[in-house]
């Protein structure tokens, strides 16, 4: 038995000082000119996304508590990109990093109970690599609570969690979110997911394994989403390159400065690319992605109680 | 530049005279005995559902136009069931058959974009088994449409496809989708579906390659619906195991007849189970699942027009 998933990773935040998350989304057309493919294969690209994944870990495990590792990204190389998602986890893991697997699967319960094998029960045997498995993966809730509840069930021994998304950072999503009258649909959805999570808060953190992806967005509809989820921990997307400010993400916290972690990617591992970091660090595109991580996880220390 | 994927499966419909899609859903505790795991590690797991995958396909490939492979029933084997997931597709392509991948993906656009990579794209190289490319996903649309678009788009030109949720079969997934007043939470997912649609209409067939995962539930809003979606193919989930009938299935597809496929996993790929088929076949697991995909493709040409 281990310990609880939210304790896990308030512990980890408390140990890096900062509630910064980085994003591993790596595109093969955006590698580093030395990491990328020999080829256009699926086996040669995988391999480059894997090679910049592990250079990313690096760089930025002196500063996050976690991690977060998009499946998207390596599943475009088929099996070969996902066996790269696998050790990436399993590297992350030996460097101390807590990893949230951003899946964002959602399908009934049936379907349900094997993502959540595939995805955060423990591996059937030793030999399958017991690092490979994350601490959390997020989920889509859309086919409500058996959808998430395999999850939540085959996570709960091993002390892993879950991120429901409620609201997304990209506007393209309002056409579906805001739909409704008086109560609009991410409400709706905030809603449920406090309800699956309310048997899963811990007494020590006082927060649930059951986390959801809340962007910033407005502030009076995040303080609502804040106020209605206290036991919630929330999952922030869209720092740095989609836009957010740690100021606008401060209102995902509660009071006491708990409660959220904040996710960047694109600005913190393609800074090799942004003038600012090129100025601190030449063609060093490692130093680029470390002091970027630096300073992301310095300005989410501002926000946040540690 | 192929057909359009609404062609594709409307000719593959006609030739062999029915709607009815297989779905194979396979877990490892179900399996026939001689197709069981020599060990419990992923790799001998997948390998067992690879096995009985292929002895699906070859039982039921005389009868059904296409077949449905659910990603989560190989993803629970990690990469290696990803790999017999791809294998699968490519052999089933092979047999002359159309497949739909199940992958319910949706995530914002920015990543949909990977997704539609892996999954709809053509391989990067010929060396990475061009056959292994399903010709429809599912998909999850909460995200909006900037999630579907990229699918659309990769594969307009190799004639690929996509069907969106918008009324599952489960119904622990009312709890979100009849969210809503006097328009519900799946009315609003219907009308952005065939907005989504609305240009990829082919002209010889009628239908788009933007189709609908709908499920047939009470015949009003069956109904509905499909007055809602007149150039939409419907995916119908639920028939056999999940309680849906032939009949029930009907309102599904339009006053034409044309419109609709209709899935059923469990009630053929574990039919050596049902005691109706055992009568008739004895311990001949294989004969079994022919026998029900044979009965099954009957059930559904009688509802269909080809």
């Amino acid at each position: 038995m281990s310990a609880h998933f939210a304790d896990r990773l308030m512990d980890a935040i408390r140990n890096k000082k900062t509630a910064a998350v980085v994003g591993i989304d790596p595109v093969i057309e955006n590698l580093p000119a030395d990491c990328r493919p020999a080829d256009s294969s699926a086996l040669a690209q995988a391999g480059a996304l894997e090679r910049f994944g592990a250079a990313i870990l690096e760089a930025v495990a002196p500063f996050v508590p976690a991690v977060k590792i998009n499946s998207a990204f390596f599943e475009c190389a088929y099996e070969h990109g996902v066996a790269a998602y696998f050790r990436l986890i399993d590297r992350a893991h030996a460097m101390g990093l807590l990893v949230i697997g951003d899946i964002k699967r959602g399908d009934i319960g049936s379907t349900a109970r094997l993502y959540a094998r595939g995805h955060i029960a423990d591996p059937p045997t030793p030999s399958d690599a017991g690092g490979r498995i994350a601490d959390a993966v997020t989920l889509a809730g859309y086919l409500g609570r058996s959808a998430v509840q395999p999850f939540v069930d085959a996570g709960r021994a091993s002390g892993r969690g879950v991120f429901v998304l409620v609201r997304p950072s990209d506007p393209g999503a309002d056409e579906v979110h805001e739909f409704g009258g008086s109560v609009r649909f991410y409400e709706h959805m905030a809603g449920l997911v406090r309800d699956w999570g309310a048997a899963e808060v811990s007494t020590r953190s006082g927060f649930s394994s059951v986390g959801a992806v809340v962007a910033a967005k407005d502030v009076e509809s995040t303080r609502q989403l804040r106020a209605a989820m206290p036991n919630t921990i929330f999952l922030v997307p869209g720092y740095g390159a989609q836009g957010a400010t740690a100021e606008a993400c401060r209102h995902c916290f509660r009071e006491d400065g708990q409660g959220a972690i904040v996710n960047a990617s694109r600005s913190v591992i393609q800074a090799f690319e942004n003038p600012r970091f090129r100025q601190r660090c030449g063609d060093d595109w490692r130093s680029c992605i470390r002091e970027a991580a630096r300073d992301f996880a310095q300005d989410i220390a501002r926000i946040c109680s540690v």
